[in-house]
């Protein structure tokens, strides 16, 4: 069985900044996507922010059993009913891998409920990510730390919920700490945070950083049949409980209503 | 020290349905407010879906400690940015307590990110609630269980995400199972789920119901100065880092820079 | 690859039982073996407590990938450095299913921490088993809930930690609830407490039930090598930190010691 | 209402070591108990290693409200009947702030039921501790991160389960990271690890590490009166369920039994 990887990217940075450009000429979507290619068991495609729908449609998420999430500087121009179909597609079960400045993004910050913010700076310092469970799925293959020679600061509070499992806590040289690498739980769908990233830096060619990836997509992978009535309110009428009853005392509703919403 | 409550209700049947305005005079929103006065300790205010702002005006809700809401019929009309503003107010600290059919309200989906559906009935069945942990704070003088006698059910699964504590399970007469008291930190703000208060029936007259009611303000209530920046991304420039740096490699930013969202 | 799936039972009730002889003619163990075998994918041993070391000796643990456990009247008559043993297999990344009366075992109390107690009855009544996540792998090819003709109860207050996935909840015709399937993660272990079981009844002859069984292992296998260390406390010199220091202060230790346990 | 702590201290350093006797004339546990008296609303004492029963007995163990535990060297000299009773008290509602070198502890060890272990290293470095969530009442009064100019490392991996809350994370100048502030809920009692305070540094002098000890105490503080029966196991019978019920099928039990240990 090949796990469908699909690996969206604003791709902005790519078009705008020669430095971006010279890092990532395949964009930063390319790249991850090659990343995963090299994991093996994964077929990948990749989606933009300027295509139809941002290459989101029905038909392509329906299709889709892990996405990935690299957005900065256009989070507020993704279309708040596309921000809903995946929403809803990762709680039927779609995992959900969002990467670095994607914490600010609306997907993410709809699951999460929570502000997502943090403190940054950019000054190109070295991030050392400890491995807290290193027999975790998304940790085969690491060593007990490693090494980011350049990359943008990420510092707490990262405001966010408690997690599921705190996998990777991250140590910068500017003396900050940051929860790298957290897994969530949101209906059906298994959701992965992980920081590094910069688009000034070549993180995305970094050898652990792209197992990370592909480690990532293997554990959100969720083979289940879609839970399509995940958000669905429905009505078990007096007579059809499990324990079928009378009906007691007054009632407002009919059998077999929707709930309000 | 008083806890400044205010108990939000959309206060819609207690118009349109005689029974329910028989068995709320005062409406729900009433009818919750005298018991939370009764728990003492506790200044209560009311807001209703039809004032302006629905009655949740920025000043209203910077006085605020703990919020209740109870909707139903009427999620749709609730302006999403009275639900942003209160969703950043729970985010800065404001506890919440949201009850029964609130569990499709805008403000609670978006707290969670999670559908937050679940199946129901009309029924007038037995609901019998077990208390898991009766040493919390919210079960203060409760019994092992209690018992409603006429209560809408609603079951599991109750799509929403793992609570930090569950204080409740239901058991009702029809079969089913619900978790009916959950605890939730989002930012600096707790919140609490409390599932009884079918508007056809009198539960919110119900001395137990009432009793939650107040212990999950005084649970809810968090005396820290509101966390005015939860939502904010500031940037922390090299040279003010807790170890100052030199910047190293290329930069996209400037010192100081809001984060995109 | 083949799951290694270890089942122990303390075996007595059916030496001293003539129902439970004839429930079981295999033993339980032989019997929750036999599910095993069905599943596909695992190879099953058993071990039961009158064997030297209760069958459990080291070596037989270092080739178990998930070890099962039945016990009730006989849970005193674990040896002590057993348990332990056991224990530390866990922590390095052996699963862990405790089964039914299992809740009171010394292993699952010491994973836990906590008094792990809960009311009963055993009075033959239905159990209603409802599926929180039906999407998750030990929910496949169950339907939105099951039921066991004839179980003991257990009620709650279920006195374990808050899990990190509650699964199913039941629901008992004597009026009673409980958390009957929780997941927690502890070292590198993965840990299933699954309630259905009593021995006076012919529980583990349930399709779903075995279908659980089934599901649980696959779930709980870790296929990382074992996390030899995870018990252990090294010292890292000042030179070899990943940012080699200075010592600076006065100092109680000598580079390379142990831990003081 | 006043809180009675109880500052329990091996105190050995203090017996052989000039350096930590200079630091802490009083012992480690006057030292702390004198930074609670500081906080206001909370009235002291003090019990060592070599009083009687450890200076825990059951009946000063009933009259606290919140026991600090400090231990190092003699975590085997503790007495596993004294651990088992103050185990049972933390299940009844007792909080338990456990410190630095007592993740190690007897005590914690069984109620985290994990090894606990972590690495480690004295070379008098700088530890910088962030606070992940201002509002919570542990971090009353506290700025954004603080430090301590010397302090013993303790890095991460810690395996411990999953918190409640993660609410310090620790940057070490050697290059490691640490969780070092967490709440666990275990039975009645709440639990904090503080990780600060090495004996050979002046840390229990340091003024925010005394606040966050007082915030600690007040936090985990239950008001609620002791849960006697957490670790009893009772019968409902039949006819006492609360849907009273005829007993079906066979029984190996009979009314009122104890269960199984």
């Amino acid at each position: 069985m090949t796990i469908r990887a699909l690996v969206w990217n604003e791709n902005r940075h790519e078009q705008t900044n020669a430095l971006v450009r010279q890092l990532y000429p395949k964009g930063i979507h390319g790249e991850v996507a090659a990343a995963l290619e090299e994991a093996g068991g994964i077929s990948v495609g990749t989606a933009t922010l300027d295509e139809p729908e941002h290459g989101l449609t029905a038909e392509k998420l329906a299709n889709t059993d892990v996405l990935l999430w690299w957005g900065h500087t256009a989070h507020g121009e993704v279309k708040d009913e596309i921000v809903q179909r995946v929403q809803e597609r990762v709680w039927e079960g779609m995992g959900l891998i969002v990467l670095h400045s994607g914490h600010f993004s609306k997907i993410f910050k709809r699951l999460m409920g929570t502000p997502c913010a943090l403190s940054w700076r950019e000054a190109g310092e070295v991030e050392r990510l400890w491995v807290l469970n290193r027999n975790h799925p998304i940790a085969e293959g690491l060593p007990e730390y490693f090494e980011i020679e350049h990359e943008e600061m990420y510092g707490e509070p990262f405001t966010v919920p408690e997690p599921m499992e705190t996998l990777f806590i991250s140590w910068f040289e500017g003396g900050e700490v940051f929860r790298s690498g957290l897994t969530y739980q949101r209906g059906a769908g298994k959701i992965f945070y992980f920081r590094p990233g910069h688009e000034a830096y070549p993180t995305y060619h970094n050898a652990t950083v792209r197992k990370v990836l592909g480690n990532a997509v293997k554990w959100a992978y969720n083979p289940a049949t879609a839970w399509k009535r995940v958000n669905e309110a429905p009505n078990t009428p007096h007579d059809k409980a499990p324990v079928p009853l009378e009906v007691k005392g007054p009632r407002l509703h009919q059998d077999g209503e929707e709930g309000f919403r």
